[in-house]
């Protein structure tokens, strides 16, 4: 956090919000409503949180345009959180510093690397790789010969990245990733009995301003490109398969698996655990539920659950019914019991059923 | 195993057993019932496993207590699977050697490491680092700056540690797992269109006697920690996200995962790709079972199932139901021909519904 | 690719089909229909394909016995995505370059390492290990002591393999993948409140022509081993755990997870994010879908969905109607009110139900 400080007026200003307050407190870093303390901002996501204010010791607070708070120093925004965002990042940001090329990185052949990057111990580099600007790769990653990697972006400890990749700039990838392994592609053949594996001749490509969660898998394209477009966000334990094309801003979360030559349009969102069959195509907006599994195009902004996923509001419904399917089955036999009834009183003869 | 050797008498004294038998063997490893040979130890968990004794060839064997045996020598005990890997771990536990630091690793500065360790080839060490006695780090850790390590802790090779997170005494982290990488935390700023990160300030905190599984990730807090209370233990591949707050002796198993801000009690079970949806809080000694997604809260002692998941029973069921159903849409359809017949009869007007 | 060139009617013999056209053009490579140019082979997987032969620019294609093409340079097969495999592997495959040991590789005491080997930068080789020939460890690998690994096996960056482990020939391991860490087998100590960690001595063996995916994990047996059959394919992010025994020539699809001592026969397909319950047992042939949980035995041949698994066609007629629930509910509430007005009119007394 470096020893940052502005008064809060001037962080209102950097955020686009309206300072109030009696005070103008000097803030030198953020936090949470119950840790915050003397110089810290704290921020209220809602009107629900206000009350929580009174309690907390923060020095100034981020809240909505239409809190009433009473003489605390604050920052009014419509959207607190981004506000928030936006003031961490500016306290967490700090000036490059370009530490060079560690004595045990091992950098191969016919590489292009400016003088500021930061490339830690055990570091290896392949041949003919291409580093941006202000590029950080920290310890034990290894990048593949004829990967580019675009400006300012990182690469956490222990990244793996397979030859003739392209990363674009400011993409963030966490420890553990593995970018550009071979797709899941066999055929198998009767005669021989065994699969024959199908070459992965394609590549990698990962757009601008994407991050890519630790132990997060994205293989290469038989043919072609596996390619994230820019601004997608995926978190950990997901898989990204051969030939997939996401497309900008959509969030991959935990553990959730794409199958190949699956198409998400802009701003998809795939909750926790949830899976697509290869193939699909997922509209702009779209969102798939946690566990839900895709097995059919889903389009532009619709909401789909379950497995085989169907509109989330069809499951929502459905799902309640299941929980009380014993009930069902009880009423049914009642209604049975009183048919026969009623079929007794009119003499009716079963026999013929 | 190093060449260790004890009489079963003095194995059951170290387990609190009862021996007997005509023979007094010397032992000197444990196996299993099938592979056991001569000086080998081996086990019954239960009385079902009693005629599988005579079959086998091991020198002597632990069972429970009221297990009719011949003259086999044998250590009688309350929990024969507990006695058992007792004798394993007596067996197994080699004095530690402190092998000292291979001159390719890569320590910075102003850590503080105990003469008594082993840091093994290629690993790397950030600055202010401290780890505690006999800290085993195996080959390519990687430990991120100003991290803390205590007494007797093992990070088998290639595992991560992110900057400023406490890992415990006793704990063991295996191969790949990521530990203190920045939770999945972004808002979406319409005017710009992009998701804007949330800086994580956060750490993680792993308590005493904790083992994490390999390729496990555990992300660190956005504000204030990410907690793993001790004697938990973690299977592999496990997502554990921003601010989850996990209780003692829990059981993560593989490939299950938990939104962020997430309570566990003390004693949980989650059982394999099981997920937990984010601010949910789940009671002491709870089990959510296989593949089960979380949306509310779990009592003290509850055990759910399904997606959503409801009471464990109430879902077992469900679920035979639900394989049942073309046969229960089939009686509805039948009991609906007999109403209309007996609607025939009377001389009913069906044109008004 | 390397430069390789071969006559088109060279190619057709060599995978065994018919060569047809009026040119015999030289082939330089393979790509999809899409981006195929001059000297470059295209394939057409089935009849329907047919078409889009006009639209592409490849230089020839691999197509069906029976598809009606004009003059373009073709070679005819039974199986053209096989053929194309073989086609594909030709070209990618280069000669084998003994990089031999890169000066910061670190190799333990008493080795066996064959002169023609690729051990490249920052890999670091345990004691007692032996490796056949034309074996290649990419940067950052990590073989653990008395590991024993076959002929031309191949073992991507950062993977991670644990002491004692066996792997065949031509088995390729990609990044980030862990190979015998400890299964999860824990007992729980009453007294002391605390699980007991049970040592894992087993081992773990890998067939030959295996190939085990990116950040997938791999558990050691408690006893004997974990085995994984010869031809063998295993996607990313998968889970195997200790003492699974898995047959030859199956596929484990992404995400997908078995708990312990499971046993899957010949060719058993697992799709993505399937989960196999300890102590199962899965016949030859086998598939279990997509998400599917299994929880009781497979026969061979056998083809199971959903969660628990239950037949495949039974699972999808009952998916069908379970997202008509709520249609089948108001069904059953209709027939409940037309049976109150048969009773009404019957005069019935319905205070005793």
């Amino acid at each position: 956090m470096a020893g940052k400080e502005r008064k809060l007026s001037e962080l209102a200003e950097m955020v686009g919000g309206e300072f109030n307050g009696k005070l103008d407190p000097l803030i030198h870093g953020v936090e949470d409503l119950e840790r915050a303390g003397s110089g810290q901002l704290a921020f209220v996501a809602d009107r629900k949180g206000g009350q929580r204010i009174t309690a907390s010791r923060a020095a100034a607070f981020i809240v909505p345009r239409d809190l009433p708070v009473g003489d605390q120093p604050v920052i009014r925004v419509d959207d607190p959180a981004l506000a928030m965002a936006r003031v961490q990042q500016y306290f967490a940001q700090e000036p490059f510093i370009a530490a060079g090329i560690h004595p045990t990185a091992v950098i191969g052949r016919e590489c292009k690397i400016p003088a500021a990057v930061s490339i830690a111990a055990g570091v290896i580099v392949g041949e003919r790789v291409v580093l941006g600007e202000r590029v950080v790769l920290h310890a034990g990653v290894v990048v593949g010969d004829d990967t580019i990697i675009g400006d300012d972006t990182m690469l956490w400890a222990n990244v793996t990245v397979y030859p003739k990749c392209r990363i674009g700039s400011r993409v963030i990838i966490h420890s553990g990733a593995v970018i550009g392994s071979d797709g899941f592609g066999y055929v198998y053949d009767r005669r021989a009995g065994r699969h024959v594996k199908r070459i992965h001749q394609g590549i990698v490509e990962i757009g601008d301003d994407v991050e890519i969660g630790a132990n997060t898998c994205v293989d290469r394209g038989t043919f072609g490109a596996t390619r994230i477009g820019k601004g997608t966000k995926i978190d950990n334990l997901v898989q990204v398969a051969h030939n997939d094309e996401i497309g900008e801003n959509c969030l991959l979360i935990g553990q959730s698996g794409l199958a190949g030559s699956v198409t998400l349009g802009n701003g998809v969102v795939l909750a926790g655990q949830a899976a697509v069959k290869d193939h699909i195509r997922i509209g702009d907006g779209a969102m798939v539920a946690a566990k839900a599994g895709v097995i059919a195009d889903v389009p532009p902004g619709g909401i789909v659950s379950g497995m085989p996923a169907i509109s989330h509001k069809q499951w929502l419904k459905a799902s309640i019914i299941f929980a009380e399917l014993p009930g069902l089955v009880r009423e049914l036999k009642q209604l049975a019991k009183r048919v026969d009834e009623l079929e007794n009183l009119e003499g009716h003869d079963d026999s013929g059923r």
